[in-house]
């Protein structure tokens, strides 16, 4: 059934049911002119993402479920890079009159899929038609007791990245270029996790001996990214931001911001074992993807060399894996190679507005 | 010069220079993962609205300061109904990178007229090309010492409305069939009020004795909205809702969500004489352009009958209009014509994914 047979009121009295809030602190949710909270500490964090058909995603790669959790995860990613709780989520939805409803839900089962792992309520939103492609918004509101900026990096704190890097980027190549066809969307409300079912892979990939196993996590990480949680070392962070456009650019932003230089060591960037046989498989640059793949949904943070701070030098806090990959300095942005050379950091990743290559 | 040509990041820098915001509440604005801000009461509002290109508006008619203007009045319509004091922005923008910069800024001063006249600060947002159709949205955040809820009209209110209703409708039915051509693109900057030169009438309707200053103020209307404040009534007010979709769908919301019904005496509908005179010289029906016709952008309340208020009596708050229109009853929806016929309201009105008349 179509959403041109089902209207509106119908769509969003389904939405109200099933987003239904219990919770003391939201007195009014979905369904009046505006929602109304109980603030929900001193400092109230704000984010908004949208995530727009054609430029961030393409329905033959990604299903509506993945497609839901993702638009929350790439927003609660902004709420924890400045070391806040998330809280209340608002949803703006735009699409075609001709799209299936079996397509809406599957996607608001991935809403509510994330909804549930970051511990957020849906308090209101906006639906709309629109001619042709879909265009989705969210706006989320956290708080922080201590909110860590863009701009308290200071000269000779370490720079810490989490994770691994370029994951996300590679697994965009993958889909791309070694996968023989993608999962329908009818099929999408039942694969709301990559299988090698859904995914196949191009004879001539595995006859070069790529596997599934390789390629699912690095798929994941791309379609149904999960926010990095810094709460094993927000306590230590003098500066942080999230990876969504790639290392060099996001840690140029960060730069600019705290007004000062970085020196990143290239060899100590992390990357997964996975990842490198994959684009080496695929001929792709293992380092590029990590410095400027973008999608990392990764943390970035600096922190003070003294006091030794445990977590850090240990390299790990809360099941989440910190690696070392630079200080910060006075002034310039360089790159040091294996070999000892040095190079300008080039912030190169995603902008919008240019033109792609 | 095109947004191609100047890039996402260029745009940005722009934005927070001429957007910085100067309040001692905002602690982190525009150029970090997230705005900080202290909540500003006890009572949070948070609403978020979209305007969707070939959906809400169409670029032939409206200029993009108007759009701009129209974007923050849509939602601060939705704190206003609440009640509330708007306080604090969050732009999403998608556009295509062939749009020239001019548009962009005329677009923004839009915004930036809007946001003084409501005493709005913008702290975030998120920028993203688009394949073809612009996308906006905004999410507002606003407080209230008292909220007004749809859900709190009792039965034997008085249902009021502020202004006059279908001048809107009128005006864009002015637009699609009275006039011969529209503002360019180009000349936006400028005409930032309609004037008579940027919208010429055509021959017949000008033979027919259409005059500018009639039609201005229409045009007007549904171009460049004003929402309306209700701090002049909003303490009497039981329940409240502002009329986008149209007076007979908000009312018949504003019903549902207390569980009463409602009797609407249709000579009572406040309608303007030049809405009347336009709809009779472009055979519109007046009184249905006022019922259904959307985009009213002025308030629908309910008040006790006793004790009697005053403001409400005199017809006027604040300098605002205000006119009783019916009474909440027990249940069913009834409109009395002027015979003192009755029929059932219809709530019809403006619904996305219909096939559109």
């Amino acid at each position: 059934m179509k959403l041109s047979e089902i209207g509106e009121l119908s769509l969003l009295k389904t939405i109200r049911k099933r987003f239904a809030v219990q919770s003391k602190d939201v007195i009014a949710g979905i369904g009046d002119d505006t929602a109304v909270i109980r603030p929900p500490g001193e400092n109230l964090l704000v984010t908004t993402d949208m995530m727009v058909e054609g430029i961030h995603f393409d329905l033959n790669l990604i299903t509506p479920f993945q497609l839901g959790f993702k638009l929350v995860s790439v927003n609660v990613s902004d709420i924890y890079a400045m070391g806040g709780t998330p809280q209340y989520l608002l949803l703006d939805i735009a699409m075609n009159r001709n799209k299936e409803k079996s397509f809406v839900d599957s996607f608001l089962d991935g809403i509510r899929r994330a909804m549930k792992l970051y511990g957020v309520f849906l308090i209101g939103g906006d639906i709309s038609s629109s001619r042709k492609d879909m265009v989705l918004a969210a706006a989320l509101i956290g708080n922080a007791k201590r909110h860590i900026r863009r701009s308290g990096a200071k000269i000779g704190d370490r720079i810490y990245v989490t994770g691994n890097l370029g994951d996300s980027a590679c697994g965009l190549e993958i889909l791309k270029k070694a996968i023989s066809h993608h999962p329908p969307q009818a099929e999408s409300a039942i694969s709301k996790e990559p299988t090698a079912k859904s995914y196949p892979l191009t004879v001539k990939y595995k006859q070069k001996g790529l596997k599934w196993n390789t390629i699912a996590p690095l798929i994941q990480r791309h379609l149904m990214p999960e926010a990095r949680n810094p709460k094993g070392f927000a306590k230590y962070a003098a500066a942080m931001i999230d990876l969504s456009d790639g290392l060099f650019m996001d840690l140029s932003r960060l730069c600019d911001e705290s007004r000062v230089g970085a020196r990143i060591f290239l060899e100590r960037i992390p990357v997964s074992g996975r990842m490198r046989t994959v684009s080496s498989l695929l001929r792709l640059d293992a380092i590029k993807l990590a410095c400027s793949g973008g999608e990392d949904y990764e943390l970035l943070f600096t922190a003070a060399l003294y006091p030794p701070t445990p977590p850090l030098l240990r390299g790990g806090a809360g099941g989440v894996k910190i690696t070392c990959i630079g200080e910060i300095t006075k002034r310039g942005r360089v790159v040091i190679d294996a070999a000892g050379r040095e190079s300008q950091l080039k912030p190169s990743g995603y902008q919008h507005f240019e033109i792609q290559r």
